[in-house]
């Protein structure tokens, strides 16, 4: 079997690394001729849009997949008129548009920030681009009346008052089995994830039902991730990604079984693996530029996770996995490494 | 870093996955062009020891390594003169010669078979070629006086009474750190292993300290495996392969680290991971033909990992690793497994 994939980054590595075990060989399709899976799978070097690499793509690979949602649509509706595409197209339609995400959260009961598509929603409020934003880009805070901005092409939301910020990411099969990860809570800056801690601690509400509700009502195939805030003992959905997600990154080692074997499993209709968490563990990216990997690698349960990436500011060059055999150990061995990468 | 490694079978890409997540590139020479690891290496297409291709390694590579032991000790001499060759020739070379390996255990104190060069250890004898042996290949058994070969070119064994076959991987760092993984419990089937339980379960004695006295006195680098005997308490050694093995696959998902990202840390002089089981571990090979994978993958906690291989019989074609909570169920989750490889 062969799998094409539109994005070769640092998902689409760690994608066509669990394919390997499977015999499933892997074809991405992505502009940047060196970029991180070409490691590991073959390039077709080319706009995730490009007719003669979808052509290639169509004629060499049983099944396609993403691992970004900023590819045209139009590209994914022309392969899926060929062959399968696990997410289909509508799924990733819907995560590229703010708008049609929230509206899709509302129709299946799953709470949301208030959000309008005028200014109308007083103040504080998040102007957020429909289309393209990401890592916290695209997003502007109007904190008082005075505060003002276009909102063409925008979603306006209100401010929710969140304890943390948690995700699920969940699988579903082509039979429609569908399998969650637990809970996981996610620590950014500069809009950007910086620290999961799998599972999440505390009084978690559970997600698993409206991940499912969302899986069933876009009949998805792979692995999906919803961010949440939490508030108290409820959850609102803020977006998902139709994909593998940075804050499944634990799973390799934390997880019986990882995002990444599990995408693969079930998107060319293999029987799901097993979600359950092994152990408290943490995961910490290393953005912009590397730290001093000798020390953090002498920690025992640590594992470093390297994209074959240049350092640039803001850049998600790799992550440490931390696996401990408690939550007062995790916290221990978790401070070192921050302290280790903030340095 | 660029690693270099002589075999580019099932080891060989397995060791050069563990290399990705720590942007270690590999290069591996093989006579087969489509080998298990040109699924994730470069492959230099040629004879294990062919002047231009060592010439080539020797160019391109920070370190070099071997996936198996029948590679020409003047290949790996030749390029120890100019670059980093961990292990080192003398490992492989003794690991090549039953009876210099027999006669290393001995002078470091290890038990072993009583052994001679000449036919005079009585019946039952084990008759076994001094060189090129594997997978039970080249052994001969002497039951009576009446039995009778030449022993040229071989070592004749006693046979041991043994209670049970076990094995001990275990990893050397640059610094000259050791760690060992559990013991582990082996079950052969027409000299080929089939199944290891990990750890090996009940009284279990320790080789930690005879396989640290190996790897000292030979001043080696990476992991190795030495495979035992188990009579009551006390451990008899068979043989030690200077390379990951079959028996240290559980390691992927039984271990805190793998054999295969253990050994790419020692020989790219980085620090060790932790050598921890993370809980009862089997591994099953699969072997000349592949079973209904699908029922398989629906075990929960199963992983399976093919190499890649058309099916021939006797040919190590992939193995499966099953992890479980307790002992029973993992008992439970191997009678299925075994079921179904068998039938």
């Amino acid at each position: 079997m062969r799998i094409g994939i539109l994005g070769g980054g640092q998902l689409g590595r760690m994608l066509a690394m669990a394919a390997i075990p499977l015999d499933i060989e892997t074809v991405v399709v992505e502009p940047v001729p060196d970029c991180p899976a070409s490691a590991v799978a073959d390039v077709i070097v080319a706009p995730y849009g490009d007719a003669h690499a979808l052509a290639e793509l169509a004629r060499r690979c049983d099944v396609v997949t993403v691992e970004l949602e900023h590819v045209p649509v139009e590209a994914l509706e022309w392969l899926a008129a060929r062959l399968p595409v696990r997410p289909g197209p509508e799924a990733v339609a819907i995560a590229q548009d703010r708008l049609a995400e929230k509206r899709r959260f509302r129709e299946l009961g799953i709470d949301t920030a208030p959000f309008s598509e005028r200014d109308d929603l007083g103040r504080p409020a998040l102007v957020k681009t429909r289309h393209g934003g990401y890592d916290g880009k695209g997003q502007w805070l109007l904190r008082s009346e005075s505060d003002t901005c276009s909102v063409d092409g925008c979603i306006v939301e209100g401010v929710v008052a969140f304890d943390r910020e948690v995700s699920i990411v969940a699988v579903r099969s082509v039979d429609g089995e569908v399998r969650s990860y637990p809970l996981v809570a996610n620590t950014h800056a500069d809009g950007i994830l910086r620290v999961t801690r799998a599972p999440a601690t505390g009084p978690t509400p559970d997600a698993t039902a409206l991940v499912r509700r969302l899986l069933e009502s876009l009949d998805y195939v792979g692995v999906i991730a919803v961010e949440l805030f939490q508030c108290g003992d409820r959850l609102v959905a803020n977006e998902f990604a139709p994909r593998v997600h940075n804050s499944g990154h634990w799973t390799i080692e934390g997880a019986v079984t990882s995002q990444f074997a599990n995408h693969m499993r079930a998107i060319a209709g293999l029987p799901l693996g097993a979600t359950t968490a092994r152990g408290p563990t943490a995961m910490v990216n290393l953005i912009g530029e590397l730290p001093e990997l000798r020390s953090l690698m002498e920690i025992d349960g640590v594992h470093v996770h390297l994209y074959g990436k240049a350092p640039r500011a803001g850049r998600k060059l790799g992550h440490v996995t931390i696996g401990a055999a408690t939550d007062a150990e995790l916290e221990v061995k978790l401070a070192s490494v921050t302290a280790a990468v903030a340095r």
